[in-house]
Parts: structure tokens; C-alpha cells; sequence
């Protein structure tokens, strides 16, 4: 209820993955980058030890709001401010590690219906009180971070609208509170034999009302389709009013609100609810891997297989330097193991395949009725065939599986070793893939050494294939500069995101816009597209209360 | 090039269908409607006859305009203003019948490029001349008939804005300029081995930008998507500049302005140009008939096909009451012949079936590689059979694939007969299927008659099926008041639109909001969702000169 098992300073709710399960990772993390020996993971700071801003909002202001909530759903201490305080990314790991957090709201509250959070909204308005609607804090984009100095700021934490409200099981449509985190939202579908298929990297944290803020897609967007494609209605509390979209399959009413409040990352206003298109629970899983020799092979089996036929449900394609990290973590007891041992790999080598050198791994997954799935396995493996992909089986699949909300953890576990570590999305055609892919590389690759960071690793998953392209997750990692982390990291992020926009991809594909990438949006959405989002923005929230500096400042 | 081959006063630029090749529709309509003998069709008036409000636009005007374009791009002669005058509603061509032409256009427009639509918009604006962007001129809801009194008026004829600009035939997109009708669009991906696949009844004459614009749904759009699904990026020329959305397959980059272009309606800009989703031709097409015993019967069918597996590419479910016109019409000599002969006919009675009683007619298609095609049928076909669906071949399909087109002919033949005929779309979840089918049967079926209709005749067509819901095309027949047609049509329509809202299906599944529809779009979407309407139209449109009185009036 009150989120006590987030963690206020590490990602999300799970164990840590010590750093003592990961020798080899260690070991070639300090050759591939240059890191000096003797590496102690920074010690965690306790909260005692943490200062934060004295609340701005006084004991009178607070008596008119507990009129409109019961006591428990108000919290001014330190843990509900710092837990609170900002998103996860590179920028406010470093922060929260040095204890640095530097901007808490003054004011978190736990609205348990609508009608609570239209009245604080209303509450908040009149006051110019700023409201930042907080769904698991996952933000990689400082979406969620109070704006320092501007407004005192009421953090609406919407864990208790939590409920699967009803299922309609003839017209496959689940209406669900926006609060509801994916593994609760998942149970409660589950047990009435249906699923969202909508799998995130921070599925285990974030929620439904934070997917469709953010536009979110997970990793089953190839076969389910994105937040954008499963989201049929929603609810949306503005300082304006409530805006509801239909329930309908499909309209032509004029312009579509529903795609407004999707990516509104709650500068228009509180998502309470969706409904949201749901599916029966498939039968049957199936995840294979296929190695290929070359990036381009992975690419081009790929674009056949979304394209001919009927697309997988889940797909995630390494490139070289990704591929090399799994294949390294597959040794590591806590690690993947889609190469059981190293017999595969010398068998693997004398055909030409290199896990640690050229070859590219592909996770391709289908879902459905048992038979259909193993007829499409087999066709996908006839065409990864054709580009000279080597199947690895189902074992390199079901480990993807088993271990795909791991990468926040293992982020943890590199950012405790003291090393820089962020993960850049975009999206772009199948023409364009391979020439922003090495654009995205040639930049980063450059700014890492001419920031400190040293040689640095990067490395590119692609993912949501769709017939007219595919979305690109590109991580890097180096040597961290004491002391100067932020700039650092900053300056080769502007590089990253300067060479994406150059290079025809989008600004984001799946993490949003948040405050990091404003200064940006103009030019990927032109002017007129700027004055269109202000222009909602004057509307919905005439007093600038929602989330203020995000998306539209 | 200036549309020489639009009828101003009827449908399309096709071939009428004659009277004389009806004898049967003629003898079952008197019948059924109750229609006096000795039936003459009302005398087409020829233009000469028409007389036109007076430009108004002077001289002076009219040579800052000629700066523009070139001499054969403006039009001000009597023709191309009563071609542009109105959409071919039941309203518009009761009126072009009697010679009205109300509120013509002052001047035509051809802009051959984006650059002179920007300077024709830059133009107006200066002056407070109204623009009417122009497609095909189908709307079905008064979207592009001047208003009266307000401005003068420069209807946007776009189709010089007629070329497939690019095609990529790796990411599957075509760059395609919104003037391009539906033949020629097809011709020209055709030709280069690919399809769009949207197929509306309007299909022969309306345009690319039109679909956009009131986000239009085609008959293969169950397969394919509407209009929505295959739009990747438009260009929009608004008064406040251009709207660009990018091209990319998936974004988040806060709310989608993509799909505030989709639906705008000319309320907001002149769209230009769009990124579609194109795909190869399929190899193999198999349209098939099956009769149902009763309506719930072929729903239920429906729902399973679309929910389980692959969706078929086109479905059309007629009710009963459509299944006998269709019947009926396949005797005669111009009409569908799904029905080879009375002797099949003979033999669906024993079995139960009764194309003039209760039973109902599927049309279910699937495109695609040869053999993957059959399977789908071969599914199908034994997916209808679990609910008694009698498979009446391919040749019943093969029919309604002949003369999918064929329906705004036949709606002139029976309006030269003197009738009342109009069409409402709607769509709604399974779940609420049957009770909006039978709420709006019951409203229309008890207005005719109290609006002096005589008994009626009401027929509906379930299309665009998804996983969670089904669209309703409903048609009704009636006599009609000679003097006062307008009126008799207008009650009946609004009794019709109020009970599809209470019974919460949606004001408009694809022919859009128009002028007709306006005063019901704040009960579709809400006072915030009109304020959002509002403010957009301000923000693109300041001086209110783009489409005035549609949408946003």
C-alpha cells in the first residue's frame, strides 16, 4: 500500500544480484575498460544519513488536504519523500548513491478512487500546488523528479488504484486501474484465464497508468503490439475536467483523445483507468535462439519473419558486443545459460559461428494454441536457416525468458562496481536500421574516451519488429569520472541523441520524453507540433500544475 | 484533371445502373414501401436549368489569387462550383435532383504541389476566405458544402496532388499525395507489385487524404486495419504552418499527432501527402459465402474467426432483412448471382435456410500465399459449420467481390425510383452487439412510419470485425414526402443517432462528423474531450477559415 518495498536508492522491489555471483563479469569488465583493480562497490547510504529540503507545504495548507483524504493516504516522512523522489536513471542512481537527493515532493499521497484524485487535483489547482502522478518510479527520462524551487509538490503515488474493475470475456476488454504494477495486473487476468501480453524491462515495478503515459512497449510488442495497440479506452483526470474515451473497438469521431492521453506522461492530467484489450492465456510458449554469423544475417531473417506469415510474438536480436556479454553471463553461476557449456561453443566455433566475436544472437518467441506454435517455430527456423542462422534450441530461449526483468538488477550490480552505465531507445524502417545502428555506435563510441570514460562498451538489442521496422535499445558502458558522473554522462548522451536525430531515428522509442529529452522534442516534432502540445497543455491544465516541467514546460 | 467525369447531381463517375434492369427490386420495393404504381423517376435537370448564388469574390481578389496558380488551376465557371458544391448524402442529392445548389463554392482551386496548397492557405487567411480542402466529394455528412453566409469560399480540389511519390519496398511504406483516388493509388502500387488494402464503398472516387481526414475504414479492413492502422506519417498544411509527423514504425514521444491529423476533417489543415503501410499483392484471394440459420448464429461465427487465428482479410455479415435484398437482387439480370439459381435455393429450404426469411448471408475472405489461403477457408468453413453455417461456395463471394463497389450506384437507381435511403455506421463491443442491432432496428423501424415513410424496409451489415467488437452499417428504405424529404429524412436520422448513443454504440464508425453529426459529438466525447477539439482548431486554425461548420463549428 504504502510501496515499502521499493527501494528508495537501487531499482525496484526484487533481490540484488551480488557482485561476488558475477567473477568473470568483473574480469572482463576492468580488461574491456580500462578499470583500475581493487574496485569497491560504493557503499549504500543509509536514509538517516540522507538530508532533504524542509517540506514547503505548511500545516494549514496540509489541514485542507486531509479533508479530502484519510490520514493514512497523506505521508510527510523521509521514506515516502525519498522513495518519491525521482526515477531510475543513470543520473539519479548516481545522486541516490551519494546520497544526494535533491529535489523529494514535500506532500505524498494515496488516493484509493477517482473521485479522491479529482479532488486533489481540484485542491491542488486552486493552490498552484504541482501534482506529479507516480506509478512505479521507474522512469529513465527524470519524468517524475519535483521541480526544484518552482511549486511546492504533491506526489499522487496511485498504488492503491489497483483493481482488475471488471472483464468482459466475450469482447476481450479489461477495464484496470491505472496503479495496478504489471505483476498484480497480470495475476488478476490470469486467474480468469486472460493476459495483457504487455512485458517491459520494468514490468515487475511499473503500471499500467505509467505504460500509457509513457507509450510504453514491451517485449512481446511484436506479437501483442505496443501500450498504443492494447489500450482501447482510458480515463484521464485533468485540472479541466475528466476526459473519457469510449469504449469502443474503432471510431471516426473526429481526432482521437485516446492518443493524447497516451504518451501525456501525466503533464495533462492523472490516468485512473483503461480499458484495455486483453487475450486468453496461450496454450503454449515457445522462445528458441538462433546464432548468425553476421548482424545483417540476424537483421534480414528477422524482417522476413515479421514480414511473411504471421509475426512472432516476441523477438530480440543482439548485436556482436550484446551478444558477447550473454554469452560471457551464461558462465556465470547467477548468470543466462543458453550455451549449457563450453562444448557448444567449440562445436559452434569450428562452424564458423564466434559467441565472443561476430555472431549475433536472436530470441525469437511464439505463443498460442500448441500445435500452431510448433508449426511456426518450424517455419522460423527454415527461415533464420536461409540466412545461415545456427539454432541453439529452445533452452537459450526458455533462459531468456526466465532471466528478461534481469537487466535493472544486473544495472545495479555495474553501477555498484562504480562503473557509468545508460541505455539509449529509438526506432527506425528496415532500410534505415543498419545506417542508424552504426551512426548510434560510431557516436557513442567516440564520446565515451573523449568524455573519461575510456575504451567503453556499447552494445544494441533490437526488438518490436514490426513489417515496417524495428526499435533499437543501445547500452554503454565506462569508466565512471568521480565527481563529474552527471556531465559525463550527459555529454555523451547529447551526442547519442544528436547522432539518432541526424540519422532519421526517433527520439525515443519506448522510455517517453520526460525532462532529459525536451530539449529535443522540437525537432523531432516540428513546430507545429510544439505549438499543438502547449496548446493541450493551456487547455488541460490551464494553472501549470500537472507534472510540470515534463513533456511541455 | 478538373474532374470532368464527377456527375455533379449523382453518385461516382461510373455507369448508372438503369431502373429497367430491377424489374424485380421495382415489383418487392412497391410492395414493401407500400409505393404508389406508375413510379416515374424524377427528370435529371440539366445544369442550364440550375441556377448558382454569385460569386463572392471580386476581381481584385481573384487576381491576388492568379498570382498563386497558374490560369487553368482556378475555376469560378458554373460546372466546377456545383461539382464541389456538396457531398452526396441523401440530403445533397434529393437537392441536386430538384436543381438546388444552395451554397456552391466561389472559386475551384487545383493546387499541383504542397507549396501552392500553402499559398493558397496563407492567402485565405489574410483575407478571411474559407477553405474547403476537396477528395472525392463522398461525404456522407455534409463535410465539404460551404457554409451559407459566413465567407466566401475557395474549394481545394486536390486531385493534381495525385502521385505515388516513393515506394520502399524494404520497410513496406509509399509515400502517396492525399489527392490520389482509390484506383489510381492502387494502379500505381500495383504496378510495383504492392497494395494498400483499403477498400471503401467510396473507393472508385474517394481520395487518399479524404480516408485520413475522416479516418475511414475499408471492406478489408478486418484484415488489413482502417485507415488508422495503415497511416504511418502525414503532412498537414494548416494556417499556422506545417504539420509533419515523422516516419518511423513506433514512437513515444508524448501524445501522437499523427492521429490528430487522422479524423481532422479539413477542420485543421489541407492534408497533402502520406507514409502508408503498403504490402505485396497477395498471391492468392478467396472470398466465400455462408448462410447462417439465424443472425446470433453468424455472429458468433464472426467473433470466433476473428478472436481465434489468423482474421480473415473481409468479413460482411447481412441480417435477415438484408440477406433478401440480396437474394433478391442476385435474379436479377444486373445483380449478384451468389445465388446461381432457384434450384439451390429449393435445396437451402429443405435444409432449413431461408435467403427471404431469417436466415443471413457471410461473406468471409482471406488473402495471402495460395495454400495458406486454402487452409484459412478450410478452418473458416468448418468454424461456420459449429454453428450451422451452410458454405454456399466461393462463387457467392467471387459475387459480392464483382459489385463491392456497386452499392452508391444502386443507392441512385432506388432514389430515381423516388425513395428515401440512408445509411448510419456505427460499431460496438461483441457484448453489446445484439442489443444496439436490435435498439437501432427499433427506432428507425418506428420513425418511418410515424415520418410518413410507409412500412420500411431496415437492413443491417456487421463489417470490420476485431477481437473486441464488430462495426453496423445500417440501411433503411422508405417513402419518401415529395416537398418535404429533408425534414421526414432528418427525424428519422435523429432518432436513429440518439438511440445508437444511448445504447452506447459510437457516433461513427467510419463516415465521420461532418455538419450533420455535430450536435451530437459533445455526448460522444465529452465536454474536455470538446474543449481539447477547440483548442486544437484555435491553435491551427486561428482565424476559423479551414472546413468552418465541420467538426468544430
Amino acid at each position: 500500500m504504502d510501496t515499502p518495498d521499493l527501494y528508495w536508492w537501487r531499482w525496484g522491489a526484487g533481490k540484488p544480484l551480488p557482485l561476488d555471483d558475477y567473477p568473470q563479469l568483473q574480469t572482463m569488465l576492468k580488461a574491456w575498460l580500462d578499470l583500475p583493480n581493487g574496485l569497491e562497490p560504493p557503499a549504500s547510504i543509509p536514509l538517516d544519513d540522507v538530508t532533504l529540503n524542509a517540506p514547503r507545504i505548511d500545516d494549514p495548507v496540509l489541514r485542507s488536504l486531509r479533508r479530502l483524504l484519510p490520514e493514512d493516504a497523506i505521508r510527510t516522512d523521509k521514506l515516502a519523500r525519498a522513495q518519491h523522489a525521482c526515477g531510475r536513471s543513470y543520473r539519479n542512481l548516481v545522486c541516490c548513491q551519494r546520497g544526494l537527493v535533491p529535489n523529494p515532493p514535500d506532500v505524498v499521497v494515496y488516493p484509493a478512487d477517482e473521485g479522491q484524485v479529482a479532488g486533489v487535483v481540484a485542491w491542488a489547482a486552486d493552490r498552484e500546488v504541482a501534482i506529479i502522478p507516480f506509478g512505479g518510479g521507474t522512469s529513465l527520462t527524470n519524468g517524475i523528479e519535483p521541480e526544484p524551487e518552482r511549486h511546492p509538490t504533491v506526489t499522487m503515488d496511485l498504488s492503491r488504484l489497483n483493481h482488475l474493475v471488471s472483464l468482459n470475456t466475450d469482447s476481450w476488454t479489461a477495464r484496470i486501474q491505472a496503479g495496478a504494477r504489471g505483476p498484480e495486473l497480470e495475476a488478476a487476468l490470469n486467474a480468469r484465464g486472460f493476459t495483457l501480453g504487455h512485458f517491459p524491462h520494468s514490468f515487475e515495478c511499473s503500471t499500467l497508468g505509467g505504460w500509457i503515459a509513457t507509450r510504453s512497449a514491451g517485449q512481446a510488442a511484436t506479437g501483442y503490439g505496443t501500450i498504443e495497440a492494447l489500450t482501447q479506452a482510458v480515463r484521464m483526470v485533468s485540472p479541466t475536467g475528466i476526459l473519457e474515451t469510449k469504449n469502443i473497438p474503432a471510431a471516426a469521431t473526429g481526432p482521437s483523445l485516446l492518443h493524447l492521453a497516451l504518451g501525456s506522461e501525466g503533464a495533462y492530467g492523472v490516468i485512473t483507468e483503461a480499458t484495455m484489450r486483453v487475450r486468453p492465456q496461450p496454450e503454449a510458449q515457445e522462445y528458441h535462439g538462433v546464432l548468425f554469423h553476421r548482424l545483417t544475417d540476424g537483421l534480414n531473417a528477422l524482417r522476413d519473419l515479421v514480414q511473411q506469415g504471421t509475426p512472432p510474438t516476441v523477438v530480440s536480436l543482439s548485436d556482436a558486443a550484446d551478444t558477447a556479454v550473454l554469452s560471457m553471463l551464461s558462465h556465470e553461476p547467477q548468470g543466462w545459460r543458453w550455451l549449457a557449456d563450453r562444448g557448444i561453443e567449440a562445436y559452434l566455433s569450428r562452424r564458423g559461428y564466434a559467441p565472443n566475436g561476430e555472431s549475433c544472437l536472436l530470441i525469437v518467441g511464439y505463443e498460442g494454441e500448441a500445435t500452431y506454435v510448433k508449426n511456426l517455430v518450424k517455419q522460423a527456423v527454415a527461415t533464420c536457416r536461409t540466412y545461415d542462422g545456427f539454432h541453439l534450441g529452445q533452452a537459450a530461449g526458455e533462459s531468456w525468458k526466465r532471466d528478461r526483468f534481469i537487466q535493472p538488477y544486473l544495472r545495479d550490480t555495474i553501477l555498484a562496481m562504480g562503473m557509468m552505465v545508460d541505455t539509449l531507445d529509438t526506432a527506425t524502417t528496415w532500410s534505415n536500421a543498419v545506417n542508424l545502428y552504426e551512426v548510434i555506435n560510431a557516436a557513442i563510441n567516440a564520446a565515451i574516451p573523449t568524455c573519461g570514460g575510456g575504451s567503453g562498451h556499447v552494445m544494441t538489442r533490437f526488438g518490436h519488429a514490426t513489417p515496417g521496422g524495428i526499435s533499437l535499445t543501445t547500452t554503454f558502458w565506462g569508466r565512471r569520472m568521480p565527481g563529474q558522473e552527471i556531465e559525463q554522462w550527459w555529454e555523451i548522451k547529447q551526442a547519442a541523441t544528436e547522432a539518432i536525430l541526424e540519422a532519421e531515428g526517433t527520439l525515443s522509442h519506448h522510455q517517453g520524453i520526460g525532462r532529459d529529452r525536451v530539449p529535443w522534442l522540437g525537432e523531432e516534432i516540428g513546430p507545429v507540433g510544439m505549438a499543438v502540445l502547449k496548446a493541450l497543455k493551456r487547455t488541460l491544465d490551464p494553472e501549470g500544475i500537472m507534472n510540470p516541467g515534463v513533456l511541455v514546460p
